[in-house]
């Protein structure tokens, strides 16, 4: 059990961040979704204490984001793969991705490139309408609270 | 300038979280994006100290993220407004609510609904390919690196 710092907000956003907001923890499902899965992988690219590393994996492993399995034994060692629910964080990854490569990057454009697998073609993350299927800008959307809101996450 | 603890990583991602990764920040940023601009209402919002609220909006000021100006003399008081470099956070805020809503938010469904201003139909994010404009999963994305990722961030 995550320890629930921001455990007066019923929010979705304030409940993922609780999963996903500790420092290096989307930089750990960013090399996941790379297809790094050990633990000495996943140290040499971020430069991180193995203590720090530990704890992050722990608590993505608790959290259903990340499975941890055997793949070698004496002495044993684990990988760590995506869960489906923990794939599912591309979107944020990749919108995070792209707001860095819009507005960090300068003149040299991006590190990285996102292409779809079917056509090559650069892959974006954008907001769609699910009734008229427009692509919808952030100015476009309202959001409203839900009956829900007055209740406490389960 | 923020200090750069993920300075050893070429990485958009990285970048991004160099700005908004910080413990609240994100949820500012969702605040603003739902009409929040004044100090005291952020922190009623938030339940933080003024100490803290004030250096994230400091550091979003200073990233270009928010806009600070007068709306009151004597004393003189600010409001924060989203930049449009801010605005465009929006996918990566409702991208997390989105995950939470689907993993996190248990039976009772999510708190808070996003919806197209146009015709009413629920908004979602998506990864879309823009060359044949399918609909991907994270799944279906490779990515890859550039030049520019032998060069230090500008």
């Amino acid at each position: 059990m995550l320890r629930r710092t921001y455990d007066s907000q019923v929010c979705s956003v304030a409940w993922t961040l609780e999963v996903v907001g500790e420092r290096w923890t989307l930089l750990i499902v960013r090399d996941a979704l790379l297809g790094v899965s050990r633990f000495g992988t996943f140290r040499e690219r971020l430069g991180i204490t193995a203590s720090v590393l530990k704890s992050r994996l722990d608590r993505l492993v608790a959290a259903g984001v990340l499975d941890r399995s055997p793949y070698h034994n004496r002495p044993v060692r684990y990988e760590y793969l995506l869960t489906p629910k923990g794939r599912e964080l591309g979107l944020v990854v990749l919108a995070l991705m792209h707001w860095g490569d819009q507005h960090l990057a300068g003149d040299g454009g991006p590190p990285r490139t996102a292409r779809h697998d079917g056509c090559g073609g650069p892959v974006q993350g954008q907001l769609v309408c699910m009734t008229c299927a427009a692509q919808v800008s952030p100015d476009q959307v309202t959001t409203q609270l839900t009956e829900r809101a007055h209740q406490p996450q389960p």
